[in-house]
């Protein structure tokens, strides 16, 4: 099933995120990833969604969340031309004599070393899905002991016409 | 108020996250920022929570998200040495005889140019909550048309000891 990228700008309310949240669990769509972060405007956040699912049930639930009162604007990413992105901090397994391999690929993805026990490093990587992705594959071996993400952003391209 | 940032690994299911999000909002509590994305285990989500608040009354919300049967470890990284980072998209108004200020800025940030339109350019900075303030304190004379973030994320720095 195709992923749905769905950004909604909200009203910074005790409540509003989790209304927002149940809308989904309560047709028992499954919420891949949600980030919820400041905008450029003080009193406002957005939310941004990831979910897979029925295609015409997901346009109900977008019309539900698009008329809750503290929610100012729904879209749906989908079929249109945005730049999406994801962040990552990994804590990888990492003896002294294997640390050359894994700084070696931190360099290849442009992610950056945040800090380095005696036995493990933390690596922070950001980039689209699919690239943190393949450094995770790349990284699994060596034994990724702990790892965060923060679920996808996503902003519309500005037009080019 | 300090803030607080708490990180709750849980179950993929279905109706955890509004669970989660309505213990806050039920005792008044606004979200600063909530990011949940994948982890090192496929069916485990990571949920990165930031409030301020009484301390008093966060512990029991704490309590009561340990409590939950898909919660299946909740901390709390206030007074521990740990690593934050939070992740912005931003898509700032540059008019061709000012992009060179811009793109400096990016550069001293180590932010990067994403996407480059006739009147803006998109760029994407990761890294301590205070790093992104300031660079959103310089951009926004220029014009800031869209932001999104991803609030932040954590991970415990690996003990030296």
């Amino acid at each position: 099933m195709q992923k749905h990228i769905i950004s909604a700008l909200v009203v910074n309310k005790p409540g509003v995120l989790s209304h927002a949240a149940s809308l989904f669990s309560a047709r028992g769509f499954n919420i891949d990833s949600l980030a919820v972060g400041e905008t450029e405007q003080p009193d406002l956040s957005r939310m941004t969604i990831v979910v897979a699912g029925d295609e015409a049930i997901l346009e109900q639930v977008r019309k539900q969340l698009a008329k809750l009162i503290d929610v100012v604007k729904v879209q749906d990413f989908s079929g249109t031309s945005y730049v999406e992105r994801d962040l990552a901090l990994m804590r990888v397994h990492s003896p002294v004599s294997r640390r050359g391999e894994i700084l070696e690929l931190a360099d290849i993805f442009r992610a950056r070393v945040v800090d380095v026990g005696r036995t493990d490093v933390m690596l922070e990587l950001s980039g689209t899905e699919d690239k943190i992705e393949a450094m995770v594959d790349l990284l699994r071996p060596y034994g990724i002991r702990e790892m965060v993400r923060t679920g996808r952003i996503a902003l519309q391209r500005s037009s080019r016409d």
